[in-house]
Formats: structure tokens, C-alpha cells, sequence
């Protein structure tokens, strides 16, 4: 053996070891399609992957990097995937959003996402193109501490549960209706689903409630998921909601539910019976199995924040040797008043950070006030923020930063706050809006307060729920608010133990404060997490630190005017 | 003013006077949005164009050149628009079908059709991507003889009639359907349109016909169309079909109509009763209004080659000074009975070209064989040429040739003919095929016979009906005949006065044969043109004298490997 050779083999052998010792690198082949299957008793087109819906389960541990390539299967759309909770650190272009990261994958064509999953925790993943979230494009992401790390807390089992919910019609047909005049709503989901399985029109509880018939026991999907356990033990649930737009209460029958991670952070440990779980969270709960093990228990699922017209989704909490096909002996536990907004804020500020989570930054370079509005532009119904309601670009504002591209979107730059005169209590005096491109443009590494301002809709005495959820970061959420945001209320900031998430939720007529470094070299959304919501143009951009992002995939940039201009030079 | 530029001007002088006294130059600004609408007295989704379904009629002069910027206002799917009868000497980029002469456009993108009507003719375009085309994006197009010139025949007033064939169920549905295993079919329509408008469940003819409810008359879209006429004169009825499944037959209650032209060229005049129409063609007849001008009468469109199961639509030819509301008084035509190929044969034979018109070269270069088979790949079912199942590839061709990329298809040449053993008149004895990307090359300027053979689909005993579309020229159908052709039936072919078009049916069992000179660079679909058959693969794709292409707008190729090859030299 030449000496050259040897050289090679020794300084090799680190990395070869580093490889199997420690990160994997993790290889999937995807294949997203329209298939059809029945989620709710009723046969429907979802959107899968690889035949499946929801989506397969990706299953990582701390630092290993994740590889999808992902094959568009779709006839005639685009496709991308955003990995919801992974900040995508040094690789913005896989954050799989659409005109922001990058193209739009078209029919046959694959885009590698390759990025690293930097810290255990509950995530998902999900469509962010058109609506094809709420079409089933998801399924659950769940990174596990590095080998020779432990949780900071015990458990002997888990369960999953990916939240969602469904309609009938679909969401072609919902887009049209979105962006009709005159406007039509989609209307409350005819189901929620618990890990893709709904029950319309029917209960597995029916003998506990009047007017509601039982599911036929020879559809399958109607069937619910049962969920075995052993007696006397601890089991971890991690719950991640996709909902397109259902603000959900979660109810464990008999038993406490312990929080201990929110949005891949650990949280303080607290006990509650029920929870609420917006779209966009996640959390993980303790459970302990005490309590008679010669039944099954419900796992509940109820509308929060909306007048409910969609039945509670059931599972079993099946506790072995029972079998899973036992149906609980006592009725599903009762769901909390939709409209008990008090109660959820209590449950919001329960959620505090658990000691050793990092601290927010004490000095804030800047403060960004964003007024929530539902609005008008030519007769269309659309969402604002500080009065531009957000479209995008046909090319992805990341390579039009990084390519410094002319007129791929607007130049002027979003107001910082709105005007004085504004009442948040009431329907705006003039209800019209303007669309936008715009950015707002963080100076990397600066720390920036972002106060989301909730107000009245269009309609009098309407305020809704709005979870925002941003890309690229966590923020630590300062507090919750009534009414108009003041300046005083910066002294009631929490800086001692904030929750350090990724979505935030504001309540009707309130504000939220949130605080986050724009330490992430990129282009990233930040948006009602609510689908239609973001259809009607319920977001804005951030952008931090472009000189310093990498070489973008040329596939992220097959479209528009990055595909356009970097072909000028060609013959 | 200097020389230079007074010779400049002069220079210019004739160019300006061509532009404004003869050929002009139309532009035409697009939208393509998908729309609530009411086709056949059932809401449902469509696709228009400028908030219009059917799209715009585009009316121009032989030798104009229409401009269309056509604007991508879907929210995830892209599009394209085929100028079908257009044959896009020079300009194959504007041919319009995905993955062949362009990338598809995406959402909120413009690309700009450029193309020269040289002749005079009824045509119509539409959507060439999925299919979209079923879904309603398509629209006439109606190219007149220029300033000075006149038409082969005197008529006093036009109609125009667009037909098509619609279904409730979303194109999105249809196409996981048809993609599925088990395989789901389309089914039959739900109803025939003419110019957009059907009666589903009900007829304007209910008081003739038992069973059937008459349509509501609130509902506008069920009324029909009704097309005024004077008495004593003679009208020009334009005729396209564009339906995705549905072969037609057109009756004029009481009236007579004489084909003068087919897919834009003229032909002998023939007086007919009723006609047959195959998807994909277009014709014109002249129809005299010599009837008691007391009553109005029934247009009426039924369906030919499948078990029908779709009512007749019906208009009303509408003698002034009759209201155009006044239903006719007589019960509406009888439709020949559905499987009466005999009367159907023996209209295309009476199809023959006008004298003048272009007749085949004697001599042939190639003859290509093309077997139409219904197979079944890996357990989906598909149509496939002599056992391919053409497949698009996401690169188009007409890029990927021009640039010689190497992997953006299949390089294998397929088959010239079939197998001396195959029985064409029973199911095939293995039933499986393959997919493929494959070419036919053909060499420039060469004179191509095609057979296209018909034979007996998977179950026994059935063989359809198949209108067969080439792009980017016009072929002479030299012939149709039964059973598989053989040598002799050379003899056969009409040298004489073949009609010269751009889609032919094959029957069932049988042959089409069809001649021409591929004398136009580009790569050109050549396929069944029914919807659903098409995307079950039942095409093949020509390419000729692709050095010859000139510059290719990179629009058109801001996609798959011709966007990423061609930014590798970028930094």
C-alpha cells in the first residue's frame, strides 16, 4: 500500500467514525400523489404520500440530517414540503415554502431537501402550496435526544397524535370560493381527525348521545384508532395540530394530562384535564395509566373558538388486556364551552419555560406592530396585516434576494405600526386594503419584538382566534394582552421564564408580544397558521442575513425570473 | 434631419404600410382562473379565462398574428393553451402542450403566445395539460379569409357552435380515477354543452318526451342557446368539438346542412341530415333557412359510438320575428341509433377535398404502423402504441431536443409496426405493455403514411371509437377500412381528393390511413383525442428538422433540466 493511500485511510477513519457513532444521515424516497381513501366514513381525494395518508412518520434523533427526495406525483400542481418546527439553520432553501424558499416542484420532478434536525422534539411536516395542507398533505416529524442524551423527564411508552381537520368538498373548489366576489367561506370542517380517522355524521358514542347515530362497524376508517397501554405506567403523548382551521380541546376521560414540551421545547410540568391546541402546536404530555385498568378510556377531540358544527373526533385509550375494540364504559368526557376564552387563556399562560431553555435577549433593536384586519380590495374578501394583504411572487423571494433580482417583488418597504386613531374594538371606518410583496427586513442578528395585534373583523363584535407561526426561528412569547397594545405594557413582559416556541396564538380583541434574534440567514414567513387565513393574505416576510446564505440548489430556483435571468447568459 | 435618418424612415415606410393594410397584429391579454359556473343547471367549478366559460372567441383574418398573454390565475396547477388546427409554422414553442413544445405556466406567471393564423378556418384552442381541457378551459377561434379575398361559398350570417361534454365530478377526481388500481372510469357525461350550456336532468323538450322534467326556467344556464336567423337566407354554422369523451351528432330539426369545410380547409359540398362529430374536429355547413318561418326549430346534439347515457342538448335555431324563447313546435330530430357505424362510415366517406386543395405526394418515404391497444401496466390500465404507453417526461421535448440534453427521454426508437400474430379482433393474448418517452424521428421534409390500426380493447368482444389529432400539420386520410390492413390495401387510398385535416377517427376494428409531409421543425403530439385516453397514455410524439428550430423563448424552457442545465454555467 502506497503511503498516499494509508494518509487517506487514517484521516478518513474520524469521519467514518463520527458517521456510525453519532448523526445518521437518513434517506427517504417520497412520492406525493392525490389517492383516494376514507378518513371520515365518506370516501374522499387526499392528498398522500407514497400511497399513504397522512403521511409516513419521520423518526430522527438529534443532529442527524434528514434526506427527502421528494418525487411530485400530481398531474398539473406543484408541490413543496415545510418542515414545520426545524429552523433549517445554514439551509433556508429547504424550508419548503412556496415563492419564499423556493419553486414549486413541478409534476415528475424531484427536489432533494436535505437539512438537519438540530434538536429533539414534536414536529410535523406539511404542504405549504395553495391549500394542499388541508387537502392531507402531512404527517408527523419526531426527533428523539442524540444517543447518550436523556429527556428531562421519564416515560416507559408513546403515543402520537397527529390532529387535523376535514371537508367534503374540495379544496379546489374551497380556493375558488376564497377568492370569489361575492365570497364564500368554506364553512366549519364536516370532521376532526385524530392521526387521519374521523367519524361523520356518527359517534362511537353514540349510546351516550342523543340524536347521533353509530358508526357502521364495517367501515374501517369510522372505527377511530385505539391507543393500547399497560397499567401503571407513564406514557409520553406527543399531539401536533394541522388543522386548516379548527382551534381544538383535547380531553383524556379519567385522566390528568401532564405538559412537558411545546413546539420542541421543554416546558415547566403542569397537570390539566383538558388542553388547547392550535393550529401549527405541538406538545408533549405525560400520562400515567392509573386509573381502573378493566375499561377503555375516550381521547376527545372538540372545536375551541368557533361556534362548533363538527362533532368531536374519538379515539380509545385502550388499556391492555382489554381489547381495542372495547368501547369505554363511560360517556367522552364533556368539552369546554367553545366561546370559554378565559379558560384558554389560562392554559396559554401556563405554558412557561422550563429552567435551562435559553433566555431572551434583554435589549430589542426594533419592534414591529402588526395589526391583524380582515378587509376588502376590489370587493374581495381578504386578511391584512397594518394594511397589506400578503401575495406571492411567482419567484421565491429567497433567489430574488440572493440573485438581487429587480421588480420580482415590491421594494417598498411594510409600515412598522398603524395609526393611532385605529379602534381594534371595532370594524375599521374604511374596510379597504391593498395587496403586497413586501419584506420586512431584519438586520441579522438583531433582536426584534413583534407585537400581533388582533382587532375587530369586518362584521361587528366578531374577533377571531389567529395562531402565527414563524419559519427559521423560535420566539420566546413576552405575553398576552386585552385590547390595544400600550407601552406600558412592556413592563408586563415575562423575560424570566417565556415560552420559547414557534407559533403563538393572539386572542379576539387581544395582543400577543413575541421576541426572537434574526440570527437565521434567510427568507421566512410568518403567518396565520390558519389556511385559509393565509390564502386571504394573512402574513408577512422576514429576510436576515441574505449575503450570507449559501449556494441555493438550482432546482429551488427551475422557476420565474431567477429560471429567466440565470439563462440569459446561454446561447 | 440628417441622411441617416431620412433613410430610415424610408426604409420603415413599407413595413408600416404591410401592418396597417393587411395582415394585422391581435393582441389579446388572458387570465386563466378557475370559476363558479353553471354549464348544465348544476353549479359547479370550471375553468375560464377572463371570468368566462367558454374563453373568448379569438376572430382574426388569414395571415394575422395573435398575440396572447396568457396569465397563470390558478392557485397550484400550471397551464398551457393549445391552438388546435394552428400548425405553428416557425413558432412550435406556441404549440401549447405541456411537456411537449413548452414548460407548463406556472401560477401567477405570464407567457406569451406569438403565432401567425395563415389560413382561413374554423379552429378553436384549449387547455393541453392534465385535463384541464375537460375541466372547460377552452374557447373558438375563428380565422377569416384576409382584406380582398373570398371564401369558397356565399353565406348571408354565422353561428357558431362549440361543443363539448361535462361532467359533475372534478377533472382532479377523474384523474386519480383513472390512475388508480382498481381502475375508476370517467363514466358518461353528465351532459352535452353547446357554447357552454347543457340541460342536465331535464329537457327543453320534456312536453315530447315522457319521463324527463321540464328544465327550470329560472335557471338561465338551462334554457339553452338560441341562434337568430332570418328567413331566406343562408347561414354559416361553425362547428368544433372539444368534448373529452363524447363522439356527436348534430341534427337541425327540418333543416339540411352542406359540409363545405373540415379542420379548416375546404371541402366538396355534401348535404347531410344529421352529422357525425369526433372530438378534436371542426366543421363548417351552410344551412338555407327555407322553412316555415312560423316556428322556431330544435338544434340538437347527441352522442354516436358509446351506449348513451347523456341527453341530447338542445338549442333553438330561432326564425325572427319568433321570440328566440319560443320553443319549437315540433318534437326535437331522432338521433340514429348510437352503434349505427354504417351511417357513420359512410358520412366520413363523403368527406372529400375541394378541388385546389393540396393533394398527397405519390411517392412515400416511411410508413409508420401504429397498433391502438388497451393494456394494463403493473395492474393500471392504460392505452399504449404498438405496446408503449407514452409518458411525458417533465423536461419538453422540443427543449431537450434542441439542446441535445441526453437523459430527458427515451433514446430507444419505437417500433414501426406490430406483430404478423397479433389478432386485432380478439383481446390480446398478454396484455401488458410498458410506458416510454419515446421519439419518432422523422427526416425533414419526408413523406409519412401512418396507419392507424384499431383493435379489440382488454375485455372481448369491445373495440371504440378513437379521433386521432396531429399537431403542428395537416394530413390527407387517404382511407378507412375493416379489419387489419394488409398491402393490398394500398390500392385503396383516395389520391384524388383525400381530405386534408388534422384529426381522423378509426372505427371500431378497423384502419385510418393518413399521409404527410413532415415539412415543419419541432416536436408535434400525435394522439387520441379524447381526454381520458390520452392521459392513459394513447399517443406518440414526432420530431423533424430540429436544427432548424429557431430561438426557443426561455419562457418555455424555465423548467426540468432545460432551467437547470442551462444555469449550471451561472456562478
Amino acid at each position: 500500500m502506497a503511503v498516499s493511500s494509508l494518509f487517506l485511510i487514517l484521516c478518513s477513519l474520524p469521519a467514518l467514525f463520527q458517521i456510525t457513532t453519532a448523526a445518521k444521515v437518513r434517506h427517504f424516497k417520497w412520492e406525493v400523489g392525490a389517492l383516494f381513501s376514507t378518513p371520515d366514513c365518506v370516501e374522499n381525494v387526499v392528498l398522500g404520500i407514497n400511497g399513504q395518508f397522512p403521511g409516513p412518520t419521520i423518526r430522527a434523533k438529534a443532529s442527524d440530517t434528514i434526506v427527502v427526495e421528494l418525487k411530485n406525483h400530481l398531474h398539473t400542481e406543484g408541490v413543496v414540503i415545510h418542515w414545520h418546527g426545524i429552523r433549517q439553520i445554514g439551509t433556508p432553501w429547504a424550508d419548503g415554502t412556496a415563492s419564499i424558499s423556493q419553486c414549486a416542484i413541478n409534476p415528475e420532478e424531484t427536489f432533494v431537501y436535505r437539512f438537519k434536525v438540530d434538536r429533539p422534539g414534536t414536529y410535523f411536516y406539511h404542504g405549504h402550496y395553495g391549500m394542499q395542507r388541508s387537502g392531507g398533505l402531512y404527517g408527523s416529524l419526531i426527533v428523539d435526544v442524540a444517543d447518550g442524551e436523556k429527556e428531562a423527564f421519564h416515560y416507559d411508552g408513546e403515543i402520537n397524535l397527529l390532529l387535523s381537520d376535514w371537508w367534503h368538498k374540495s379544496i379546489y373548489d374551497q380556493m375558488v370560493g376564497l377568492s370569489s366576489n361575492p365570497f364564500r367561506w368554506i364553512g366549519e370542517p364536516q370532521s376532526l381527525l385524530i392521526n387521519g380517522r374521523g367519524q361523520y355524521n356518527c359517534s362511537l358514542a353514540a349510546k351516550f348521545t342523543t340524536g347521533v347515530a353509530a358508526c357502521p362497524a364495517r367501515n374501517r376508517s369510522c372505527q377511530g384508532n385505539a391507543f393500547s397501554v399497560l397499567p401503571n405506567k407513564t406514557y409520553r403523548i406527543r399531539i401536533a395540530s394541522t388543522t386548516a382551521l379548527a382551534s381544538l380541546n383535547l380531553q383524556i376521560g379519567n385522566h390528568k394530562m401532564v405538559v412537558v414540551e411545546a413546539d420542541g421545547n421543554y416546558v415547566q410540568p403542569v397537570a390539566v384535564d383538558d388542553m388547547d391546541i392550535y393550529s401549527g402546536e405541538s406538545y408533549s404530555v405525560l400520562l400515567t395509566t392509573n386509573q381502573s385498568p378493566s375499561m377503555n378510556y375516550w381521547i376527545s377531540l372538540s372545536v375551541r373558538g368557533r361556534e362548533p358544527q363538527t362533532r368531536p373526533a374519538l379515539a380509545i385509550l385502550n388499556y391492555k388486556p382489554n381489547s381495542p375494540a372495547k368501547l369505554p364504559t363511560l360517556p367522552p368526557p364533556v368539552s369546554p364551552r367553545w366561546n370559554d376564552y378565559e379558560h384558554s387563556k389560562s392554559f396559554s399562560n401556563k405554558i412557561l419555560a422550563l429552567r435551562g431553555t435559553p433566555t431572551p435577549p434583554v435589549k430589542v433593536d426594533r419592534r414591529i406592530v402588526l395589526l391583524n384586519t380582515q378587509n376588502k380590495i376590489s370587493g374581495f374578501t381578504k386578511w391584512a396585516i397594518n394594511n397589506i394583504s400578503l401575495v406571492l411572487p411567482s419567484t421565491p423571494y429567497l433567489g430574488s434576494l440572493k440573485y438581487n433580482l429587480k421588480n420580482a417583488f415590491d421594494a417598498e418597504r411594510p409600515p412598522e405600526d398603524f395609526s393611532k386613531d385605529y379602534d381594534v374594538a371595532k370594524p375599521a371606518v374604511n374596510q379597504n386594503s391593498t395587496t403586497g410583496t413586501t419584506i420586512y427586513f431584519l438586520r441579522f442578528n438583531s433582536t426584534v419584538d413583534v407585537i400581533l395585534q388582533n382587532a375587530n373583523a369586518l362584521a361587528a363584535n366578531v374577533s377571531e382566534i389567529h395562531p402565527w407561526h414563524l419559519h427559521g426561528h423560535d420566539f420566546w412569547v413576552l405575553g398576552y394582552g386585552e385590547g390595544r397594545f400600550k407601552e406600558e405594557d412592556v413592563k408586563t413582559f415575562n423575560l424570566k421564564n417565556p415560552p420559547y416556541r414557534n407559533t403563538a396564538v393572539i386572542f379576539p380583541y387581544g395582543w400577543t408580544a413575541l421576541r426572537f434574534v434574526a440570527n437565521n440567514p434567510g427568507a421566512w414567513a410568518f403567518h396565520c397558521h390558519i389556511e385559509p387565513h393565509l390564502h386571504m393574505g394573512m402574513g408577512v416576510v422576514f429576510s436576515e442575513g441574505i449575503r450570507l446564505v449559501g449556494k441555493i440548489p438550482k432546482e429551488a430556483l427551475a422557476c420565474g425570473k431567477t429560471a429567466t435571468i440565470l439563462t440569459d447568459q446561454h446561447p
